[in-house]
């Protein structure tokens, strides 16, 4: 039979991050294109320890059914943990345990936006909730970013022009995929912007523990005197993604609608998960943890920005990030970005066409995103060499006058 | 600041039976409300030792992302160990692992139904679905079931009457709540009117393995001819639900758009759950496994419904399923059913009022349904044994001709 398709997810095509992803599992790729965080960090001895023990000593309500708000032990050790730390959190705020952050964007775009209501996202943004917001068939409205962060005068326009805007989406530390963080000054000037408007903030803050350099910057939730703020929080870059533990926090009212939203999503995040995540915090001294995974992620970023210094020489026009996994890669006018991204991967080198964050899909991006966490060292080295290479192919063909390159 | 949530969620409420859940919750209290699966069936020295080996010997790719789709060696394993000996699955199906069966409600609903379309669903039926369907701004229309299920002659009616029919949901197998089991010819029946009036079919199989009596009958899926059935299988009831495996087996292009749907909603399910599920598939004698757990899930039903005979009287009126978590028990034409749930919940017995399962909530329902797997056998006793007085007390007071019970 022919089949039909609701009208939110017929225009939703699979992340090309996605794709990317899947040619960078072919066998010898560069994988420059991934998001994955560095293995080399993940506790794996201390994981299994734990795990045996849950097993052994609590198998059943590791393995039964859970409550969708998430297991309560948990939601104790990240408030402990991670949110009273942050300076975050009231008491009209609560917490929800979810299937990764990405949970978080699916649920707040679920109980907040009617089809057509407009989200306000920094332009570029996180694909993975641009396609998120766009399945809700959501006004998708771009704000351009600034090297501190969103441009606060377009932010406003926006704020202006735009009816029904339900949230303003931004992610202020090492945004995916620019690297950019706000400013301190911007992000008061965001709060205060929602509040004229009278509008919520959707803070997504999965990289905040992998800063390499410059000062802690207060996040924005920090400032939510109003319960403006919805807050999502990740273990995935701090302990192990494939765990999928993410946590909203955010005012009760608007918490208790997301579990309700939850719960017809997916019941509740695997117990298992929970448990481990919950020992996992329990019983480690986390700024010394931050400190070891903040000198792997320094090492490994320095040594992909000091090579595309010496192998692009110019050719990729960047700033180095204060931390995250992501460089963002301009190339020089009149370089198709399509066509490079297509020559690397032929060359085994897998990068991410920076149109991919783009909130119009059709506007064009001489960008492209290069991650540093996934591949190992030696391979960020060749990697690099490669596209050196095809920095060189470029250059004599920019000398000799070429213009279709 | 005040809150307006979208018109989807604002009409959802909390599932009266995660609300009961939590009420089970309370120490003491006889957890006939609850869903979960006898914990007795987990094998819990099993999943230790596997999740031991796969945390020794890969534990990289057990803590890091996955594509979306799935951990292919288990998508093998759910091929060979529970789609092909169901007798289901073409050249032109595809699958794809959810965050449990829930999700796969929610991804089918999320990729067909625009708000306001119709989705045709057995009354009463599963609230977690009910509620799923209705998180998406569905028009849900119930059709009535009977002893052998739905109600053919209401189904083409419905399917004549409503206009943007998606698909008819249906649960074959020990239906929840009602535990009824659809016959082979209302399976054909239900098959043919799909293809008639050219809808699709989704058909949640979570309790097919728990067979205790009565032949296997072969589930609409093998009859799917066209492509047109949806079949949302689970690990929750043979392996253990706290994992949260599933999967959804249907037509390609569906599948494309359910994963895409997936994506933006969790980005894969836990990569430990799936290769822990995958193991203990590729090492289970699973027609021995099922042989064991169907032992204990008749001894615990006939337990339950043996004493609904001595302590009831008639007073319950039921049918004896053929598998399942339920009975469904229907109370004297008089009794107030929700006013005897309070009392039961009184004396620390939790059942679930029959109108949580309604399609139409404020339809009127006297049942109640009773689950005989979460509590052990000494607890069903107790349980059955207060029910038992309480019946004396009703019995007592429509003797003496009080109308107001």
């Amino acid at each position: 039979m022919d089949y039909t398709f609701s009208d939110k997810t017929s225009a939703l095509k699979p992340s090309a991050i996605r794709e990317i992803l899947k040619a960078a599992s072919i066998p010898g790729m560069i994988p420059f294109a991934a998001g994955n965080p560095a293995p080399e960090t993940f506790p794996t001895g201390q994981i299994a320890q734990i795990t045996e023990r849950i097993l052994r000593e609590q198998p059943i309500p590791a393995l039964q059914y859970g409550v969708t708000e998430g297991v309560s032990a948990l939601l104790s050790e990240i408030k402990t943990q991670l949110v009273d730390p942050e300076g975050i959190g009231s008491d009209n705020d609560a917490m929800l345990v979810t299937s990764g952050a990405q949970q978080v964007m699916d649920l707040a775009a679920k109980v907040l936006c009617n089809e057509g209501d407009t989200v306000i996202c920094e332009n570029p943004s996180f694909i993975g909730s641009l396609n998120c917001f766009r399945s809700y068939n959501a006004n998708l409205v771009g704000v351009d970013l600034e090297a501190d962060g969103i441009n606060i005068e377009l932010l406003e326009d926006a704020l202006k022009r735009e009816k029904n805007v339900r949230f303003i989406y931004v992610i202020p530390n090492f945004q995916n995929p620019s690297g950019v963080t706000m400013s301190v000054e911007k992000r008061r000037a965001v709060y205060a912007l929602a509040k004229k408007y009278n509008t919520l903030i959707l803070e997504d803050n999965p990289y905040g523990a992998l800063r390499v350099r410059g000062e802690f910057l207060p996040s924005i939730k920090s400032m939510d005197a109003d319960g403006r703020v919805i807050y999502a929080g990740s273990l995935s870059k701090i302990l192990a993604p494939g765990l999928r533990v993410g946590f909203a926090l955010a005012p009760k009212e608007i918490i208790a609608k997301m579990t309700v939203g939850k719960q017809t999503s997916d019941v509740h995040t695997p117990i298992l998960s929970q448990m481990l995540a919950c020992e996992w915090l329990r019983e480690t001294d986390l700024q010394g943890h931050f400190m070891t995974i903040r000198d792997i992620y320094r090492r490994k970023m320095d040594l992909m920005c000091d090579l595309i210094d010496s192998e692009m020489r110019g050719f990729f026009r960047f700033q180095r990030p204060e931390g995250g996994l992501f460089v963002w890669c301009e190339l020089p006018q009149g370089v198709d970005m399509l066509k490079f991204c297509k020559r690397a991967l032929k060359r085994m080198v897998a990068v991410v066409p920076g149109t991919a964050f783009s909130v119009d899909e059709n506007r064009p991006s001489s960008c492209v995103r290069m991650n540093f966490s996934t591949p190992a060292d030696d391979r960020i080295i060749e990697g690099m060499k490669v596209l050196g290479k095809l920095r060189e192919r470029y250059e004599k063909h920019i000398a000799a006058g070429k213009t279709d390159i």
